[in-house]
């Protein structure tokens, strides 16, 4: 968006008193940082904000300024204005949709690549790393002060839909950008090592286990790791501990595929797929049923472990032969 | 540095008509980024430069732009400045120490904090994330071009000596040279996937198994891996296989402090320690004749993998009771 349509879209976005502003279920760095930040901008120009999520706020998000003032679940009131923060569409917030539904005027702040035109004001721009990005650009357009607290939030946004910096979606003005909010206040080593590098013991022993499992097929081209029922119930751990798993697993040289298979419960086994050569992943998620993107993609698999390989494998296999 | 000191010290770096510079040993990103980066700009002026390091380009490097040129070991001629790059003293380069004292002028351009005064021209800074960042602002400085290869080798240099953005040595000035280098044509997503996410296949391996050996004391306040000489020859690796492998395993919460253990050989165990909250673990290193700096370090300790370790616990409970 330019300077021009995103002064217009403050100025639409700010003509109202009450704000309900909406985290998408499994709430993450962004939707966090994003509502966080808009939240706490609206306030300061003296409007009534609540920041609303159907789930909890993890707890490797608790150290974010102001996280513990996030409503969870329901709120039986009027808002004059319903946003969703990081969704396109009312089904990603959950329960919290039917409050969305009730507000006479609705909005959306997003940045993903979508088919859906929810929300009466829109601000949403597709080729951008984060919502987080996305609102810094809308305060800077629009003189909204940063202070060290909103930086936070801001660049936390910023760092988990980059991967820490990681993913090309991290431009040169991403980089800019983290720039000023360290100006600003914020630190990036610590909001890192916050987020991505506070997991639980029994969670890198499961990474652990995952990387002991790996194989590849005999050309190299097809690498896999996997979990089983019984790593998950001897580690007292569940399938939310698994992320994060699949990009280590992915990290090495060699394979145009690496998947992870976990099962779940026997005879479900859920699959996280990831492209190194520009093979396309996804076809292969949505020969099962799942979906992503051409680099990352996921599926579930009604079967065991072994069955659930050689069915992937083979439909691999039968893509990079066509 | 500042402006003039950098253009005083390039003016005085550049008088001459023949260079070598000289990557330490156990070459890293940063001193090959570097040394690449400033070979390049002294040959656009014209000047005869050779590239040299006792040990060879590792694998993960070999994407970096003129990697090829580099002279690996020894040469028989002479150059008028022989110039450590990323090094404090001519003992850090191994065998080209010899080219660099047959130099009639010396140089250094480095960022890490010393006693040594080595070099008749001296271009160093120690608050600054990297050797590769300091060369940065010289360029800058001097109006030195930065073409699309100068910038990825530039980038490289900060990518690793940052861990990819995760230190708390990348500043705000740091992330606005990366955005600059970006717009020049460095792809940061491609250089940390080349360098840090290309691993064999069976030094992921190694990692899953230091994971799944991880323990804690009974209060959490120490945790370790451990890697053994079976795993070692299991899995066909060596030590060199273990970088990285004690950060991971310290991506975690609730220690204070991390120790990898590793038996390189029957009764030799080395040891590296991280801290993770104030505690200074460059004190058990040097109780055990190593050494490195308050939030990580490393020792050597000549005993089995049990022993070793229970020395290390009692050294630590020692000074957090002291």
């Amino acid at each position: 968006m330019n300077q021009s349509s995103l002064k217009d879209a403050w100025a639409e976005l700010t003509a109202y008193s009450s704000y309900v502003l909406a985290c998408h279920i499994k709430p993450d760095g962004d939707c966090l940082g994003a509502a966080l930040a808009l939240g706490r901008a609206l306030r300061s120009l003296g409007k009534d904000v609540t920041v609303i999520c159907q789930d909890p706020v993890p707890e490797n998000y608790r150290f974010l300024p102001e996280s513990d003032t996030i409503v969870q679940g329901s709120v039986r009131r009027d808002f004059d204005v319903g946003v969703l923060i990081d969704s396109d569409q009312p089904s990603r917030v959950g329960n919290v949709a039917e409050i969305i539904a009730s507000c006479a005027t609705t909005a959306r702040i997003d940045h993903h690549l979508t088919q859906e035109d929810f929300g009466d004001i829109k601000i949403v721009q597709t080729d951008i790393s984060s919502t987080s990005e996305l609102i810094t650009e809308l305060f800077y357009a629009n003189e909204v002060s940063i202070d060290s607290s909103v930086a936070c939030m801001l660049l936390t946004g910023i760092i988990f839909d980059t991967g820490a910096f990681k993913y090309s979606s991290a431009s040169s003005r991403t980089f800019e950008i983290v720039s000023q909010l360290m100006t600003a206040g914020a630190r990036p080593a610590n909001i890192i090592r916050s987020i991505f590098e506070s997991k639980p013991l029994r969670a890198a022993k499961l990474l652990g286990r995952a990387l002991s499992s790996m194989r590849a097929t005999e050309d190299g081209v097809i690498v896999w790791a996997q979990i089983t029922v019984a790593d998950f119930r001897e580690l007292g751990v569940d399938d939310s501990d698994t992320e994060g798993i699949v990009n280590t697993v992915a990290a090495i040289s060699g394979p145009r595929v690496v998947m992870l298979l976990r099962e779940t419960e026997p005879g479900t086994v859920r699959v996280s797929l990831r492209s190194r050569d520009q093979f396309d992943v996804n076809k292969i998620a949505v020969a099962f049923g799942g979906g992503g993107h051409a680099v990352a993609s996921g599926c579930t698999i009604q079967a065991g472990l072994d069955k659930a390989r050689e069915l992937l494998i083979a439909e691999v296999r039968r893509w990079m032969a066509s």
